[in-house]
């Protein structure tokens, strides 16, 4: 049996979360259903794509990712199944797995068309609950995804480029890159936004003491990571997402 | 196995969520647990209730649904077990049943009066632990419900009347009202405080650009909502819980 | 099969709960995990302890609590797992478990030196995922705790004296004490910071009307709690953790 995750910017106030474990159960009874968050800010699709590549590959293979950000309900945008790594990712094809595309380029993407397992009536509103939760139920008891719906090969994606750059800004203000290890090998320092970084710690407290100097971090996602002690390094470097950088 | 539901307003910064499903896993350790919310604002019945509503029937049946929202902890309420649409509910006696019993009049209700399955000793502070939690456990093994106590004819209810009204308003404003489909179907228009309401969107994005308009939509919990696009309706009409709609 | 419970201060927005619960399910694909709370106050290990103390002994008899407030993440503080109450706890020695030591005298305490089910690489910033959930996974399919590494007799503590005193503020000021009914059998007040406290309820809503009387009330986590009536205790009696009292 496989394990479900969950992302979505819901919010645990309201039903909505509950209503898509309902919808779960309804297909799956034995489900092992896992939150990875609901509090992506609210139709922030890139934030959710960052999120769910930071989770993913701490689950065991064969997993089903259900991803909700999704500014487009209702509209004609596609709800997409893809199999990437052994894992298995539902959810609507705005960019929100632009990073799992990026990660595994053998990827294989379905337009959901087969509508055998949604909860009827489809709302207009509430995909999360009728369409997602449903579909990644029945994926988790085995169902081929090939089944779901026509093979696509041009799913959307948050960018063209795959140039380094800023992916995400934490609560902290620490600014995430998509830079691997790999890429960093021959590499020593960085250049955003007209400043130079080159010291490099291996964990946050280590830097205590030496105020405003930003430094590399390695972060617990596998990325590079940009922080200065005691503040936030967006702030100190007036950074944002989509920053580009040039590795020296 | 049928799964338990936990709906409270105890929020997830203490420690009473965890007790409680610690004392369901001691009675139950298979026991299948999902939380509905633990964020209806604090000992507000009418949210719970209207929660629990919108989310229960996603659900399979022979779910047990346990809801705390318990201003009368310690007094003399009673605790209750409902039995409605081949789903089970536990909780106190304070109208949070309320749609559950509106939705299926042939609904059948018992006062726990046998003591069987609380943890010992009951405190007077946290019957969601010693008592809800437990019992609802039990119900989730196979315990009838009507071994647990006598049968009651005249569970509390929030209000005495059916009439189209006001029932919730969600965090963007909307206005949730009880009004069925079966209810609307030779109705084209509502009177809400004076303001005639008949536009009808299919979902919330199609308003834009007609700013302030209020409008009606089918919402996903199964009632017609009133909405005004890129605001708050219940702002813009000046609206509620409770207040009376006219159909027209 | 024993069931896992999860208690840090990550908060519930970031993938940091998630791939905890990732790792965990790697090891173990069909745990039970439960989450006490991820809102601990950024780094409060006392806060942390105190919950964790709340909650533990509700779960039944062989569960694994892991406990992750962790300011000194990658120094030389050394992961531990302890046995007590025939319960086990894996997580920084860093006085999180001091009130399982003081409940449970003849606990036994491990430090983790066999790094087998680590998940590698460990990074510097994120022991929650790489060494406590894999550890407690591996704990909950029956790994013996005494095979991850060697005894210790002396895992680090918050305080040396068991003295009278305030252990926690809870969010609505109350003042909860380290005091069992045990030890106040035969007292009959309380002084602290000069007001002696004699009045005693039991329940909350009991006062109503007898404004800002301070009154003692047995609190749901066994212990002596100091309350008034429509507001905060803390505030009222100017009132901190580690407060002493003395009983009269």
């Amino acid at each position: 049996m496989r394990a479900i995750t969950l992302l979505t910017d819901f919010g645990t106030a309201d039903y909505f979360v509950g209503a898509m474990k309902g919808a779960i159960l309804s297909i799956n009874p034995q489900a092992v259903m896992v939150d990875i968050t609901h509090e992506i800010p609210a139709q922030d699709v890139a934030a959710g794509a960052f999120t769910l590549l930071a989770a993913f590959d701490t689950f065991p293979e064969r997993t089903v990712h259900i991803a909700v950000v999704d500014p487009g309900v209702g509209s004609e945008r596609r709800p997409i199944v893809v199999a990437a790594r052994n894992h298995l990712f539902v959810g609507p094809d705005n960019g929100i797995f632009t990073y799992i595309y990026e990660r595994d380029s053998s990827f294989e993407a379905f337009h959901i068309t087969d509508e055998k397992y949604f909860r009827q009536p489809v709302s207009t509103t509430f995909h999360g609950r009728d369409i997602f939760a449903p579909v990644g139920a029945a994926l988790s008891t085995g169902v081929d995804p090939a089944s779901l719906g026509p093979r696509i090969s041009n799913p959307i994606r948050l960018f063209k480029s795959v140039a380094p750059q800023i992916i995400h800004i934490d609560r902290f203000g620490n600014l995430i890159t998509n830079i691997t290890r790999d890429q960093f090998k021959e590499a020593r320092r960085l250049l955003l936004n007209g400043t130079l970084i080159s010291a490099q710690r291996n964990f946050f407290g280590e830097n205590r003491g030496e105020i405003d100097e930003p430094f590399l971090i390695w972060g617990s996602a596998g990325f590079l990571e940009i922080a200065v002690n005691g503040g936030s390094a967006a702030e100190f470097l007036d950074a944002k997402r989509g920053d580009q950088i040039r590795l020296i």
